[in-house]
């Protein structure tokens, strides 16, 4: 199998993170988007979505879906377990990886590509009416984040999951697109040095 | 347990259908949205998202997302599989699960949340040109859609599953939102009326 890649794209990178903690080397082959390669038609045979990254197995079959993909190794390699094992910890899981994924990450990508000057020629039409109502609902869903994570030190629990993958990503992302974690959210800037000093974030 | 539900809306019946199509039956508390009572501090404290439906555990805990209720089902009760059974299944029915909730139920919710009078005082502020643009990306992911189901009964395979539950409740919401389903993409068509005449779509 080979993972084609989309390099520092947010999704790409949820993937990489997510092999770096199970402990799983996958070829990696690097799809340039500046170059507009996943608008290829080979590409988009693969996924007439244009979205990367995608998961080729050995007989061609195309996984498409980051989080289809994490669902694949998941299943393949339980251990460590990042999406739960029983049923309340995999409904769990799946609440706050929605949650992070929905109301956070989505977010913040509706503000980078709705106002972002990079993003004019991709993002058609740029809507600044959305990137401004999508901006002023970040607040509050970090304050909520923060008083969540005043209670445990994961996202979803004690262990480390799949949402704090999500999460960290989110929170990352919001550097590009001119957003930043208020100083007093000490809760959730703690949780994101915690995140970002494990090895799998330089995935 | 109990179920909190919120009647006619796209998510609580995905639920509903869910149970339904594997034969488990829940107590259901409604939730009266157009009263409001998701704005109720008791309902808050379950869900901060303000978002139906909910599960309440028996010790009081709240499972909220749609995905995460079915996931928590789905693992108490694996057979009849709607999630998929190994690692290739699993990883396609969430590759075509995710395909029609982020790129068809979520812009026809778009559409309706941002163009529907009786939106207006809900989702602020609504976006004239958001509705618009996704309106626009509608045909395209219908045609792509009847493509695939010249080729397979169900939409992640030959098997019924969650991803056929999200495409069901997705094209259904388009009347709400005035949109159609153009006569000549047959298959699409025809895999609506399947899926429309089994027990569970009454849920």
């Amino acid at each position: 199998m080979k993972l084609l890649d989309g390099g520092r794209a947010p999704n790409p990178r949820r993937v990489r993170i997510f092999l770096a903690e199970k402990g799983i080397e996958v070829p990696v082959e690097t799809i340039d988007i500046g170059r507009k390669e996943h608008y290829s038609d080979a590409f988009l045979r693969l996924n007439p979505m244009r979205r990367l990254p995608v998961l080729v197995l050995d007989d061609g079959t195309p996984i498409c879906e980051t989080m289809a993909i994490c669902r694949y190794f998941e299943a393949l390699q339980p251990e460590p377990s990042l999406f739960g094992r029983d049923a309340r910890e995999i409904a769990t899981i799946e609440m706050w990886n929605r949650r992070m994924e929905l109301d956070l990450l989505l977010l913040v990508a509706s503000v980078f590509r709705h106002s972002h000057p990079a993003m004019a020629e991709l993002e058609v039409p740029q809507i600044g009416a959305l990137a401004e109502a999508s901006r002023g609902r970040v607040p509050a869903i970090l304050k909520w984040l923060d008083t969540e994570l005043r209670e445990r030190d994961f996202i979803a629990g004690e262990d480390f999951s799949v949402a704090d993958i999500t999460g960290l990503v989110a929170i990352d992302f919001m550097k590009p697109a001119r957003l930043e974690v208020p100083e007093e959210l000490a809760a959730l800037r703690a949780w994101h040095e915690r995140v970002k000093a494990r090895p799998s974030a330089a995935a």
